[in-house]
């Protein structure tokens, strides 16, 4: 089926790391846009376990082994809308899962298009295979342990262990 | 801002009759798709208020009014994801206002794909000011007596009024 | 502690039958308005299990049996908030248990409010022992033979068993 | 890992029909208790697509065939606690998919707690799956021309093909 | 429409900063009670944005802008429940926009309702055009350079601009 | 009633501190379990106001007090599911109160069932009374000098008390 070829699209997170669900939403986003933007908020305020670098890449590393076409991958700072607007971005796409996912990507979008109307956010709905699924929960399973194959790329899978090496907390 | 040129996007609905809130995620999704076309479910059987052709041209005259392009407008049975199919369309435009629609459209959603995995659904919120508005409050409201101008398009609400003379249950 | 002494409040509902979740609802808000009216709704095209006159007297009775002052029951038809103007009320007070019921009540308050700005929905959080109950419940429960003593008043208990008498289905 | 030996259990449902969620639940549930009963309700009054017995027949069918050891299947009339005391069952056990279900469920266990507190209802989440299935969207799907093997038993889809030569709705 | 002469009702909370969906819950709250008192909850120890003072400050001047008479600012520390009993109130108000406000809100209503009988809890729903609104989200916007005139007074937003300068960290 | 006489189960949580909610949870699970392991996670980097010996000793107290038998009282670091398989146990229970509950316990249980699918997760509704109860909310009714009786076991109540002796944050 044809697809749009022109609309730019956001797909903004934290991607801290990205997990196997992020992937399966940027391959639907990229469905259904003509460029796909992966915005990772770099949010270094908020210690996260990768450095923002460390995230653009392994998300580029996961892009190109998945083979996905016309996906671009950058980290920003300041207002999602702000940064959406300046890459000549319409559209906001989001992963929803959970009814508290819901309620806060509703609020999100208020605001951001109360600060920009023309941007409009759109949602969808991940494989139910990957609705238990997040970047806290693989963190923590990795932490305590747990095997996390299949629930996040290889390339990930293997910085989290050489994650683990390096300092004793991820 | 550009927008999509190519992709054809499926926005479907009973709207009987339609409101203010379908009007404007008409105008979400017209922003964000090449071509949109709004399927009124016939859905005869559940004796709606309005006949499908009735308000397919109800539709009609209020896309007209407001003036939207490339907004087709259309009556449908059977399993949505066919007609989408036989329609071109590569999209599936919904709006989500309350938990109780969310948890409705994320189980049509997992159908749907489960149908045909090359149709996406995406979610779009209306404006807040619509957050309370249905086609069945609407209905309740007018027949109680209620004023409804500014809930739904002059057109609609004409018909409401001439649908009251007819019959004294709408 | 003082309580208000000219506020007329409305506290709607079908009460098909009376709850003490209802009657619990009843004495919360006398404590914070001047005069309560719990408002029946007729509602006799849904086919109510009591008739709304069988349903005022219920209600009348369990006040009076509770020892409440200044409630007034009354039954009524057509729009709320023109009810509740016409009595000069200037509070809708509903209870909320669910999720589900809140939903539902919000979308109706923002309803009311656009019809009637002046009039304002408090909502009240009844005793959690009633957190189960509903009208729905109990006629349920009573029908399949189930003891409903300690749900419901003992007015409306007897009547429940006379009605099962007259006839199978309640 | 061992299970349970006496605790006799009752997995009560419309099954109407029984569903790959419905059979996935069973076999959770077989994994915690000595002997399981799956208990249809009859339901007649509510115009099931199939007979009590027409469902008491697939689920044994669909037990039958997924070599399930301990599982009794039978229907039931009346109060769900008052069946599981008479089949000496101090279990209940549901399954639940979506937050409405929740509600629902949470109603229903503390009125069947109060009317048997001896009974204990427990909550089994189904394969993520199964999340969006349920017997309403299977008999809609297959009603609209819909592929549903693969979310139902071999032997319900069968049926679900006889009844619709045998009449137009099912 | 009259409203209740001698009820004082409490709306508590942490205002930090104020905005204007809670100006619009002040302005409900008041047109059902006789005095209403706006309890800031000190809470020095989460390290807010304002001082408690400022806080009062701000909610005072805003008040004083917006007409509202009989309303009362101050702070506290402590129980809320015996902050108002103290006061001789016999309401607390709370606005609830999301489900997890309400969660959230039942669980302190059923505790204070344990704590204090005597005081009962009232739930309003703000503006919809302000369900979108919290303390939280105008701080993040503006700490990232986003426009919050429309969200919260005049003389908020200039304090806010003023901390901006004092300190890079608001 | 029989009960399962051979089954283990785990029930596992912070019990930071035991209050009589957690106590109705482990009556409710011990009804269904041949034997109840009440497994507390040590989580002493999240500075739990009491350590993992002080909680696992006021459970035992509790759990003697009560008089409940083959009630085992441990602590645990780790995954919870390792923990579980260790004990022989082929259940975790766990208490669901409100909607906010009910989605991080489905998260959690669908990623324990992928990393050890044998292990089931049962849900229990706790009584009513205590819908509102949580450690968190009686650690901070009890720092701002609110009663807590009723709403922990004595002997934990005690300790609070000895507690805010010891030093002036709990």
């Amino acid at each position: 089926m044809p697809h749009s070829s022109n609309l730019v699209a956001i797909y903004p997170g934290s991607f801290d790391p990205l997990t196997n669900g992020h992937l399966d939403l940027i391959e639907r986003a990229r469905a259904i846009c003509g460029h796909l933007v992966v915005a990772i908020l770099s949010n270094e305020d908020k210690k996260p376990a990768f450095t923002a670098s460390e995230r653009v890449e392994m998300v580029r590393e996961a892009v190109a082994d998945s083979g996905f076409k016309k996906v671009v991958v950058d980290s920003f700072d300041g207002l999602l809308v702000d940064y959406a607007a300046a890459r000549g971005a319409s559209m906001i796409v989001r992963g929803i899962r959970a009814i508290s996912d819901y309620e806060y990507e509703m609020q999100m979008t208020l605001m951001n298009r109360r600060l920009r109307p023309e941007i409009e956010t759109v949602f969808l709905i991940p494989n139910e295979a990957y609705s238990f699924l997040s970047s806290r929960i693989v963190k923590e399973v990795f932490r305590l342990g747990g095997n996390v194959s299949g629930l996040v790329p290889p390339a990930v899978e293997m910085r989290l262990r050489n994650r683990i090496h390096e300092r004793s907390d991820c």
